[in-house]
């Protein structure tokens, strides 16, 4: 019996009759005290972040949240909810594709850069990857210019370092990245695995953050679609391409 | 220890070491001698069907597992397999939303058959269900005037009534039905609810077994493409509105 | 091909060449300045919250990030993860579970508040609604006498009520059921139904911020089962039971 | 407006009002006229398989539907149906988990015996392999001593190549590699694998068919737990450790 229990053990939280405690702090004692991105953080790594370390958090998690309904994980939510599924099922339907390719580059840019800082040299680094592969994940867009979160986030990050908050190792490794390979700008994966990197997430993570910050995005579309009372929405309006119920 | 094991007790199938029995019969005694669509009706069902009855499952499942790319289930599948997930979540994904809307009205027509006949009166059935709802569920078609799939499936049923092998008593229901509310005609929902339920297959199997027919056509269209090499397709193509990783 | 940018069509978020906004405001004017509780807000109503709205908000998203191993949702994501799927796969595979029955009470629950508040006899509605079914949403437990997380939370309200913030209707219909159907007590469900519902939140939207706030749970769950290097995680130990790759 | 339906173009299905083209061929000349194994071999590569490879096919399929509810797809299926969702998303759940561990060997096996056969040397692939990892996809087994899907399965490809319906060539290096490593023997992704190796599939579809013959024991667990009731299934029972709706 107790063999059965320990299968499920975990060091998350710890439920008994009328006690629910989170990382070892007692629920009622989180209500209303912490904010949600200190949760996150908490239920992450089983410590509470100071304000700074948090509002950081908080910034790169707002910057995720959505990148409009031409983005595969949007746009399959939107289609799901047309389909007599539940909120919850069209919410995993966009979530279930934030794979490798379409959720993974902010993941392998914290590996980028923890891989230039370990060994030193970005440039080396930078020319071993390239070798490779000509893409760098984290760096360039086949859309905007200069993506507008950017800036601001990495903004956050120099005030951050300036007051000691964060060491500063993996921006500054961001931005020679940056350098070497221009005019390639930095794209969003690569601004908020900045954010991640300093703030110690490991790699895996980033991607776990970006699961969560995307899924406001793909849940408001989803209750937008909704709204709208369309049914079975295929990717074509019907006058283009007709979609049909079979 | 036992109430553990209970707790996952099935009569689907038995797994002890070198033994695997389905349904009560021994695995080596089912590969090789049992169709697949047989097998799928073994483990439904607990017993194996005559081969008329399997044959007419069969077709069935055969008209079910394509319309194209444009209906959601197989648009969200090919979104998926360009978001750098499995074969395996990509069909995962396009089966998630045979819901309600999409895949639910061949469940529903079931249920409408066995009304009808419960009543006694079709007409009556057919007043009282469109004085709600306009919309019969296996009626009707956004598309095709004719669905070619309608009188292949009806042609096996009407044989196997000649052959006594169903009895006949839903063919009856749907014919009426398509002929109250000529000229709307049966749809391929329509046509395969007719089979499942003269095969005494239950309503929501009805959505069931249209999961597992469709699942091929999932799976076809993931892996072509798969093989076209697109990154974070989006529902539209970069040129009308660019896609974007983000 | 307006058309079918058309079909696209949002109000959530406008994306152009080096343009980001989300609800009719830049992304650059949100990061760093708004909470991601007052982010999830604004994408899903348009507006943002003052930050005492917002406080309401984001203690009942903190309240619902987990309830241990043994709810389904996260059972299901710590076995997935061992099968060798990505944790977005992970996360989405616990999100997909919250149904009508896992993840549905709350919205239940604002229903019930709302229409009981609509009647304007709740004693009455409560009789209406136990004559179907003596279960009421958000009322009850199968663990706790009285869940931890239902005072602090119906105390915030309550501060919120004294101060104006909110108005207090649905929070005293939840109370006038709890009394007419005590002992049963009010479920965290049933809490975090009276925040959103104080909130204007409509009933759906209570699953998809149940969903939200889970979400967190689910990733924290899959990633330490992430970090035990367990393959093919059944529900039981090998012990009890073996489990199979097959 | 062509450019948008050229963005869906396909060669798996066209579809014209009141025409449906299956690789080709009207459907209304499948339905009745082919397999449901056929079907699945002519949706993914294109043509129709004589008798004699689409039985081998159905023998591989059939092998494959089920190993009892341990199996974390299983498993979380049967979660899932108890959580308020559609059966559909039941099944999708489970698939979901059939990832590079819990569905992948049969591939990875594949592909092994393609490495095997282009190399020319058995024994210096089983050692090069070996030298980076000491499990071989498709060998060994955590509770069979020897499978009892093993035999048959090989048995139906010996007689395939003495009647020169295959090859044998992947056949030949499977027994190889089998003798090579004794006494850990092939399992049933190994047999598959075999199967669909001779029979021509590349390495990524073995995937691909397991998740179609494995739906078919998902979708039976669903149904056969949707039949008791139970609300909220956790991994154990409540008695061992409580479960909550949380």
């Amino acid at each position: 019996m107790s063999e059965a229990a320990d299968w499920w053990g975990t060091a998350v939280s710890r439920i008994e009759p009328d006690v629910i405690e989170l990382r070892g702090r007692p629920v009622q004692e989180l209500i209303g005290q912490v904010g949600f991105a200190q949760m996150i953080w908490l239920m992450l790594r089983g410590d509470l972040p100071d304000p700074r370390r948090a509002a950081l958090l908080e910034a790169a998690l707002v910057s995720s949240v959505d990148h409009g309904p031409h983005a595969p994980s949007i746009a399959v939510a939107r289609m799901a909810i047309t389909c007599g599924v539940g909120l919850n099922n069209a919410v995993a339907t966009g979530v279930n594709l934030l794979g490798d390719v379409h959720g993974g580059a902010g993941e392998q840019c914290v590996a980028l850069l923890e891989e230039a800082r370990a060994c030193g040299d970005t440039a080396a680094t930078v020319a071993r990857r390239r070798a490779r592969d000509k893409y760098l994940p984290g760096f360039g867009h086949r859309f905007h210019t200069r993506d507008p979160r950017r800036d601001p986030l990495l903004g956050l990050v120099e005030r951050a370092v300036a007051d000691g908050v964060v060491a500063g190792e993996h921006l500054r490794v961001a931005k020679e990245v940056e350098e070497l390979i221009s005019p390639v700008p930095m794209n969003i994966d690569g601004a908020t695995a900045v954010v991640y990197a300093e703030l110690g997430f490991p790699a895996p993570l980033a991607r776990g953050l970006f699961v969560l910050g995307r899924s406001v995005g793909i849940l408001a579309h989803a209750w937008e679609e909704a709204g709208q009372g369309r049914r079975n929405k295929g990717p074509l309006p019907p006058s283009i391409r007709p979609t049909y119920l079979g």
